[in-house]
């Protein structure tokens, strides 16, 4: 059971099922302790998944965007925080994905081949684990906004800041922070990123993540103090960061639709399973006959099938025409639903299937937990909302300017 | 600008839209009046689109399901009356389509073969309209209790009752009348459809057809008194109505979907329009730069978009896989989708836009008036939400015997 | 069957609702032809309700404002259109019934009591009915923005300017005109009200009123050309119009709610009565035993009586304390949620009852295209939520400047 | 700071509030603990409220059920845990304080003035606290079938069984036990109410609670094994208890709304407060300031006011008229928006409000997991629909039989 360059996507989904399905009856106490579920990332390790988005011809699994958006959906059925951390990584590599950038013209063109490579390798041969950091405490992920910054010195940087919401930041093998450059980009904030190795002396790790939901993702807070990074460790172009997540929001927006979307599935089967063989209270009437029941469940599977489609064609999309204006549009829809569905979801499954469901041994309050956050994650509810309606009134949403980055 | 064997999709569609523009300017004064589109029948006519499913092998334009839908939703951007009119027609033309009713054994085989063949002819060579007849008075779409009987006779047989929601029955050359048969086939109700022509001196039409939407369609009330039909238009085999209705749910229940995108759609284009360069009242501001516009257009959108993605969904796996669980199962949460869609976009246009918009010189009242028709249409939407849900739980939803007809 | 100032509360509503019950067979023709209700008028004219919120002792029913919402209601379960142009009648008169004007000291308290004491005697005795023209075509109802203007001339006043929405403009004995002063008062554009005779020779009315809904209040466009207005037709203070709308939203926003409420309410009792005793095609079981049926009608009637319970509670608090902050906020959101309620409840009665119901034969279709129109009335459902939330935020609201008007 | 026979209405809500504000700081770590809150217990002892409901004539502060109803939203603002479980006790003491119950004849008159003059003695004088056990598990709250049954014997009676959810079933004085009576009334199953003491040797706790939300209540399962109980402490009348709860649902459904009202009261001051001055990120524009977050706001106040209303409303009607239809169903109307909207309020805070809000560090993320816990309480969101909709179309609502309990 391991991916690689030779497996096909429909084998890849197999792997991503049966993974979820380890994962599952380790979720409830990861998530009760907030521990970091290693287990889990040791069979991801094992099963090659640190390189699901490296291309087959470095050695990976070469993932399209819908592929890799079903893979982390049936990693999520089995548990959300370690699809979401996992996700983490994947914002790491994916980006490097882009056939483009392996021809691209001169020296700059030779040291992203090098830094790609790098990554790849990393990935691949050393399963190594990568993690992000990009939002700030009072900031969130205002990108445009950030204090944390870096200055230039012999052989590198020197970065300094706070970063919040690092998933994975104690346990992954690098992190790659976003960073204010002191030069900008026109009036752009020119900002970078920079891979910091975990041991990196200038990195301290504040034990701060004790929240409702996702918490096995572990999304600590992370002090960066005087922290040398080496100059090859700049993450592509220098200053181009807001032009990046602009273009490519697949990648920071809608890479985590899957995960929602997993959350989302595991509470129709919990409900669909809850209600097989049920019977009405003292009586030999099976709840599934409950007319009132029937229609809810309807409802649920039309809402949830309705965010898939949405999210699969936006996938889609990505690998035809990634960074174009109705990709873009399309992620921002995906995203909106699957985090109104989410929510939806899992409070009607409670309200359906009663008191019992609130229990800790289920794991129905669990996804109904964890839902809540795909709101808190870039873009909200809202700038999804509002992207998509100034796209359609014509104005240019895909400038860094004026974004809500 | 006619369709035919050699048409592709894509021209197809661009003649669809091309006629949609010539119906816009035409669809108040029918709306008004409750008159039917002369017009724009003559338009669909002369461009062949009478023949639009059937099979090119026939001399029709041969549509798959996914592109009959587009077409649909391009023409009701026009006008919302004549498209969903002309669906009527295809709902008698359609289910013929299917290529392995071609190739049907022995007599009965044969008996199929003659009868497609005479209908094709009629569409394509003799440009002649159908219309469908199911409904009736105080039943609405319930199929399996409808009270119009026929009973056989000499050379044919001969209806009796009364039919309600009849599109076009004043003007159709032919109508497909369903009636109930004097067997049944096993505890499901014996049903047929029997092709009664115009100028039958059985029929009577009453004008009773002044209503809140849908005007143009002038769906009027039959009367059928001993109204012989001879053997040959009995539309395929006797008695097995319900159980077409209930395999092809996409004829009789998602085939009208197109028409209801195509009103939204032409609600998003007004909204648009109308804030194109519109000011906020006595300033320069535009009002497309006030943020809870843009939020409200960005809803609209993403509910359109979400209905169109999951509606062309469903067509596509009709077309891949006709009469599956899957496909039908699909097809009724597009219904649902569409249904509770084109009302909400236009109540939101309305509030966004304002009081200009409430006057009958605008189109965006019509839309509001046409889409709530949606509902009352098989299947409405708490129909088609419990036909998800059974399915969900297990229920066997194909058999007609405990469906909603 | 005549209210007067020894008319109780409880009988003035039982008088509403007769005089409900008698419009109610007129409705659908005054509907189809956009006729202005000349018996439903001569009906209220007989029963003194132009005197409704005249104070008793000067000769009229003093109804209070809960008592007046109340009395709205009963009237539009009715006719909502007579209802909606009726209270135009009432925001002339209702803002005078204030007792506080008629203490002012000095010349212009005297002059305020004239006027008042003209309008009371032109309601009571003379039985003279007001309409109110303050939207303009493109400006809508942002008061503060209007072009229409007035300048002093020997002994009065001339108009000149463009006036929209003027409910029984052509119908009505006298017309409240806002129009824009030559001074301001501080930064907040002067404003008054002229009141303009019907046969005023400068006034010319165009019969542009043919719309979705409410459509017997005949709310044509009045053209104003020279329109000379005696000085004693001031409507009391000059220039103050915008703080009295931004203090008094009870008369501006919240008087109309009675109206929606109706129709409302209307709605429900079709439904009930529709359900009463009908049985589920073609078989025995009765409609109202239908578990979805139930549960349908059980949310209707929740959010009808929470929409009438707030708006109730938001009258009386106008009772109480008129021009408050907590009373205009309570006003905003019962506004708010009759504007929903309306149009929500009517769409989802159709869904309900079916196709029978998209006939002109039943008022259901009726009901539904009046219900919409609340919307587009001031304060449109996000002006309103916005009212509060600012307000919540600690935002001035009462003030002119930086209000919707 | 303690309530009595002389405390104003005023008063005691102030003492409720200032109780509440002890509560607040107190509540986080009873939550994270699952601890049973001892300290607000012993506020509430010393206050007085375990007389609450007590008429003043027999020592208490003789609370109106609309008094009563905003006390406990006050105290829950503070903690909704603690309001919750108080509220158990008052279940049982609330309906003991009808004056009707005092002058009934009979010997059976002269039982029930012992027993109430006994319950109001402990509250009062004894500060002892009541539990309630009704719900079992497997069954719900439907109390028609329930397992858990007594027999008569010597001087009393011995209960067998199990009871899910006992709030407080350690820490309790008295539990008021629902148990199946040998005997039935008519055809509605015959169930009884009888008080156990705490330290009864047949009484076992499973220290089951580890739930989503309440987790301060403590509401584990409670064994009751050869259960002896002395015959007068059988609650009021034998076999009736299906009858009361049908009769007077203002206590066993809607005297916990009060308690979600307080949730949403919560909810929204954390917002306001938030929002307060904080500036969007990285710059000195204040959040407050923007239009969505205005609009937003204005939804919410708007949400919760509705639900408060219709709530205070319900109670004033429980006070004039106690088990009417009318009453009843006003109750279940605020059950099912009270239900709604602890829910919605609590999610739209945490989308408006953003990531640092799903921290245990603040209390928005308590609130949000305490909110769903209204829908699974009697009577869930459906329930209340169905009750409202069967009454309004004229079904016998107030019968045990076809009830939902």
């Amino acid at each position: 059971m391991e991916i690689g360059p030779d497996t096909s996507p429909e084998r890849l989904l197999e792997v991503s099922q049966e993974l979820g399905r380890r994962f599952a009856p380790r979720a409830a106490a990861y998530d009760r302790d907030g521990k970091f579920p290693e287990e889990n990332f040791q069979d991801l390790r094992d099963a090659g998944f640190l390189g699901i988005l490296v291309p087959k011809d470095q050695g990976g699994a070469g993932a399209s965007f819908l592929v890799y958006t079903k893979a982390l959906e049936r990693l999520a059925i089995g548990d959300a925080s370690t699809a979401l951390a996992f996700n983490m990584h994947n914002l790491a590599v994916g980006p490097l994905a882009d056939p483009r950038l392996a021809t691209l013209p001169g020296r700059r063109g030779s040291a992203i081949r090098d830094f790609r490579t790098w990554v790849f390798k990393e990935c691949v041969a050393g399963r190594k684990l990568f993690a992000s950091a990009a939002s700030e405490p009072g900031i969130g992920y205002r990108l445009s906004k950030i204090r944390t910054h870096y200055t230039p010195v012999e052989g590198g940087f020197v970065i300094n800041g706070v970063k919040s919401f690092v998933s994975m930041g104690r346990h992954a093998d690098y992190c790659i922070v976003a960073a204010r450059s002191e030069r900008d980009v026109g009036d752009v904030p020119g900002t970078s990123f920079l891979i910091v190795e975990r041991d990196n002396p200038g990195v301290r790790i504040d034990d701060a993540w004790d929240t409702l939901g996702m918490r096995a993702t572990c999304s600590n807070t992370m002090h960066l103090k005087d922290c040398f990074v080496p100059s090859q460790r700049l993450y592509l172009l220098e200053a181009m960061v807001l032009y990046n997540v602009a273009r490519e929001t697949h990648w920071y927006v809608g890479s985590c639709n899957g995960v929602y979307l997993g959350i989302a599935t595991a509470v129709l089967e919990f409900v669909t399973n809850y209600l097989a063989d049920r019977k009405k209270a003292g009586t030999e009437d099976r709840l599934a006959e409950d007319p009132l029941i029937q229609h809810r469940v309807g409802k649920m599977c039309t809402d949830l099938e309705a965010a898939r489609t949405v999210t699969y064609a936006a996938a889609q999309l990505v690998d035809e025409a990634p960074g174009s204006l109705e990709t873009n549009v399309a992620i921002h829809r995906a995203k909106y639903m699957v985090g109104v569905l989410a929510c939806e979801i899992s409070a009607d499954a409670i309200r359906l299937c009663g008191g019992s469901t609130i229990f800790k041994s289920k794991p129905l309050e669990r996804y109904y937990r964890d839902a809540i956050c795909c709101s808190v994650m870039p873009a909200s509810n809202d700038d999804c909302l509002t992207y998509v309606g100034k796209a359609q009134l014509g104005f240019d949403v895909m400038s860094p300017r004026g974004s809500y980055w």
